[in-house]
C-alpha cells in the first residue's frame, strides 16, 4: 500500500513570493533546530513521558480490545452510543466519517455487516440527547462512556442519566451488557477516576487511558480502538498505518520526515510570514472529520498564553475545518482575496471506490461539453488543482497531503503523522503542547453554577 | 412570541480592557458613519439594488412555493435531494437542522408526518453520491437542483447524472414528476441560465432566484423556502420573523438595531483591536449550521482585495463556525490563551423542547453532589456562563446572541439579522459584499483541465 505523501513546494518563496513563502535558507536553519528537537523527543518517549507514540505497540490492550468487541458483537447489539467530548469524541467521529460508508446510520443492517449504528454524544443539548435515548432502545444498545479523570462534567450528566434508565430497565446485575467505561487506569497512588467506583459497583468492564497520554492524542488507545472494533474497522490495518508513519518520523531528517515539514511550514510562516490560520482542507467528504479532529489537536496543543520558561507568549495557529469543494463556494474568495494569513493544506486523494460517469445527454447545450462523457472523479481533481493553482496565484501558501486511497492503513498515517508534528511544533514555538490550563476557569465557574442551584 | 437579543456588553473596553475593547467614544463615532450607510442602503434598497431585504413580501412566489409544495407531497416522495452548492445548500442545511427534529432522516415516515428524508448534495465526492443514489431510488425522490447561472459546475455534474437516471427510469414525460429547477428567471436581455432548455425540454416547474439576489443571500427565496415547504416548516411564521427584524433594522439608531451592533462591533474590533477572526459559536445543536451558513455569508461578502475605490485592501475576517459546549474541550484553550485575535459571538438558547433531570443517583461518589437532581439544561446554560466569564477575563470580547427558543419565527429573525448585518459591514468595510470576483480563477482553470480530457 502507497504511503501518504506531502508536498510542501506550494509553499515556497519561488510560488507563493518571499514574503509569504519559506526559503531554503530560512528551512535549512529551523533543521538544525528540528533535529535537535527530534532527539529531545526521542529521549522523553523512551522515559515515557508521552505515551502516544507506542499506543499501537501495546499488543496485549489490543487483544483485549478486539476479544471484547468480538464477545459485544456477538450479542447483536443494534446501536453503539458514545458518550464523550473533546478527545474522547473527535477521533472516533473522525474514524467513522471515513472509514464506514457515507450515511452509514442510514444503511439497512445487513450491509453493515451486522454492526450496530453509531452515535456520538460530544454535546449536552437536551433535545438530540432526548432524541438519541427515543431511537436507541437501551436493549438493543451498547454505551461506552468516556473520559480520562472521570470528572468531565458533560460526560457524566450524560452517565448518569444513561446509568439510571439501564438499571432501571434491564436490573442492576446486567447493567454491565449495556455499558463499557473507558478512563484511567486503577493503580495505587495514581490520580483516581470517578469512573472507578461505578465499574466496581456495576462490574464493569473497564478500558484504561494510559495516564501519559491526553485526551487528544488517544486515538490509538481503546478511546478510538475500542470503537472501532465495534464498527469492524481493520484494527490491524490502522496499527501497521501508525508503524509505518512510525518509521517515517523516526528520520530526523527534515526532508525525509513528513511530520517534521508539516510542523516546520507551520512554524516558519506563522512566526516570518504572519500565516496565523491553518485551513486543514480535504477533498474528500470521509476525511471531513479528520480535519475537526486536527483542529483540536493543533488549536488545543499550541494555543499557549505561557511558553515553557513561563514568558507570555499567546502563541497558537487558529486552525480551521474546511471541505473541497464545497468550501470553494464558501471560503476561497476570502482565502484567495482577505488577508495573505492563511496556510492552506489541502488533502488530495487519488482513487475513490466510485467512478461515477457523467453521461452524454443534452448535446444541444453546448457549454455543457467540457462535462459530457467525463467523470465526476475527474472534475473533483481538476477542481483541486484549479483552487491549487488560483491560490498560490494570489501568494497564498499551500501543502498538499496526497493519500492514494481512503482505508486504515492512510488513515492512521495521516492521523500519526499530524501528532508526531503536533509535538515538534510544541517544541519548536516553545510551549507544552501536552496541557490545557486554560479550559479550567470556565470549568470552575459553571460548577459553582451549579453548585448554588436549589433542588 | 419573544424576539432575539444582542448582548454587546461583553465586547465593550469596561469588560475586556481598552485594547480589546470598544470604548463608548468609538461607537458614537461610528454611530454617525453608519447611520449615513443606513441611509445609501435604504435608498439602494429602493432602487432594487438588493433584493434580498423584500424577499419576504413576495406574496406571488410564496402563494407559487406553497402550492407546488403541496402539490409534491401529495405525491408521497420518500427523499428529497437538494443538488446545489455553498449559498444553494448552505440555508436548507441550516434550516433543516435548526427546525426539524435531530437524526431527522432516521426518523420513521410516521414521525416525519409524511414528510421526505432531506439530502443535500453540495460536494462531488463520488462516494457520497453514490451513496445517495443507491438509498434515494428514482420512484420514491424528489431532486431539486438549484443555481442563479446554471452554469456550477458541479450542481450541473449532478443534474446531467441524475436526469439521466430519471429519464431511463420513469421516461422523458414523467421527468417533472421527479425534478423541480430553481434558476435565475428567463427574462429578455437577462442573464440566461443553462438550466432554461432543460425546463423547456422536459417541461419542469421552474423556481426564480432573482437577478438582483445572490446566492448566499437567498435563503428566503425559492431556495430555501421551496426545500422548507417540502419539510413542512411553517413558511407564515418564517416570514414574519423576517418583518419583524426587518422592522427592527430600519432603525437607524445603533442602540436599537442588532444588525447594525452586529456590523459595528465587528468592524470596530477589526479595524482597531487586531480582531481578526469572528468565531459563531450556538450553544444549541439545532444552530450549528446557521454558524456554517454565516460562515459563507461574513467571508464571501467581506474578504474582498480591492475596497469600492479600486484601493488594494485585502479586507474581511475569518469567519469560525464552532458550537458550545462541545469546542469548549477543542478550541476555548486557543480562544483564552492563544492570540487575542478574535470576536466570539455566542449564542444562547433560552429554552430547550426537552428538559433532561439528572438522576438522583451515585450518592456514594460525593464529587457528584453538583450534578445530582440537578437538569442537562442547567448544565449547559452554566457553562455558557462559565465559558464566557472565563473569555472576558482573558480580555476576549464577546457577543452574546439570545434566542428564546429555536423555530421559524426566531431562526429567521437570525438569518436575516445577519444578512443586514453583513449589508452595513460592506458598507463600512468600503467593499462591494455582493460580488465574488476571487472564485472564478480556479473555475476557469478546472474547466480548461476538464476540456483537456480525451474521452
Amino acid at each position: 500500500m502507497k504511503d501518504i505523501y506531502l508536498d510542501i513546494s506550494f509553499s515556497s518563496a519561488e510560488k507563493v513570493g518571499i514574503e509569504h513563502g519559506f526559503t531554503e535558507a530560512e528551512l535549512a536553519k529551523l533543521s538544525k533546530t528540528i533535529e535537535e528537537n527530534h532527539h529531545i523527543l526521542l529521549n522523553e518517549r523512551k522515559n515515557k513521558k508521552y505515551g502516544f507514540y507506542d499506543l499501537y505497540k501495546d499488543i496485549h490492550t489490543i487483544k483485549k480490545v478486539e476479544h471484547t468487541a468480538e464477545k459485544f458483537l456477538s450479542k447483536g447489539y443494534k446501536n453503539f452510543v458514545v458518550l464523550g467530548i473533546g478527545g474522547s469524541a473527535l477521533g472516533i467521529i473522525a474514524l467513522n466519517t471515513a472509514l464506514n460508508p457515507p450515511f452509514y446510520n442510514l444503511l439497512p443492517q445487513n450491509i453493515r455487516k451486522g454492526h450496530p449504528k453509531l452515535f456520538v454524544m460530544d454535546n449536552i443539548d437536551p433535545d438530540t440527547f432526548s432524541q438519541m435515548l427515543s431511537i436507541c432502545p437501551i436493549e438493543e444498545t451498547l454505551f461506552n462512556a468516556i473520559s480520562k479523570s472521570g470528572e468531565t462534567a458533560e460526560t457524566m450528566c450524560q452517565l448518569m442519566i444513561v446509568l439510571d434508565m439501564i438499571e432501571k430497565t434491564v436490573g442492576k446485575d446486567k447493567v454491565k451488557e449495556h455499558l463499557v467505561l473507558t478512563t484511567s487506569p486503577k493503580i495505587e497512588n495514581a490520580p483516581k477516576s470517578l469512573f472507578h467506583p461505578i465499574v466496581e459497583k456495576y462490574e464493569l468492564t473497564q478500558f484504561d487511558i494510559p495516564l501519559n497520554v491526553g485526551g487528544r492524542f488517544s486515538v490509538f488507545s481503546p478511546v478510538g480502538l475500542f470503537p472501532s472494533a465495534i464498527l469492524g474497522f481493520n484494527i490491524q490495518e490502522m496499527l501497521e498505518g501508525c508503524e509505518k508513519m512510525d518509521e517515517l518520523c523516526l528520520n530526523p531528517n527534515l526532508e525525509l520526515n513528513p511530520a517534521y515539514q508539516f510542523s516546520a511550514i507551520h512554524y516558519l510562516l506563522d512566526k516570518n510570514k504572519g500565516k496565523k490560520v491553518s485551513v486543514m482542507m480535504p477533498y474528500s467528504d470521509k476525511l471531513k472529520d479528520i480535519a475537526d479532529w486536527y483542529r483540536q489537536l493543533w488549536a488545543e496543543s499550541l494555543g499557549k498564553k505561557y511558553d515553557l520558561n513561563g514568558n507570555i507568549v499567546y502563541s497558537g495557529q487558529t486552525p480551521i475545518k474546511a471541505l473541497g469543494v464545497t468550501d470553494q463556494h464558501s471560503q476561497i474568495q476570502l482565502y484567495r482575496e482577505g488577508p495573505n494569513d492563511k496556510i492552506i493544506n489541502i488533502i488530495k486523494v487519488n482513487n475513490f471506490d466510485n467512478i461515477l460517469k457523467i453521461p452524454n445527454i443534452l448535446s444541444e447545450i453546448s457549454e455543457l461539453d467540457y462535462l459530457r462523457d467525463k467523470t465526476m472523479n475527474a472534475l473533483l481533481a481538476a477542481e483541486l488543482i484549479g483552487t491549487r493553482d488560483a491560490l498560490v496565484l494570489s501568494q497564498r501558501p499551500v501543502i498538499t497531503i496526497e493519500i492514494d486511497e481512503v482505508r486504515e492503513y492512510t488513515v492512521a498515517q495521516l492521523m500519526y503523522m499530524l501528532e508526531v508534528a503536533t509535538a515538534m511544533a510544541g517544541k519548536l514555538y516553545g510551549v507544552n503542547a501536552f496541557d490545557q490550563p486554560g479550559v479550567e476557569e470556565g470549568k470552575r465557574i459553571a460548577r459553582e453554577l451549579m453548585r448554588k442551584i436549589q433542588v
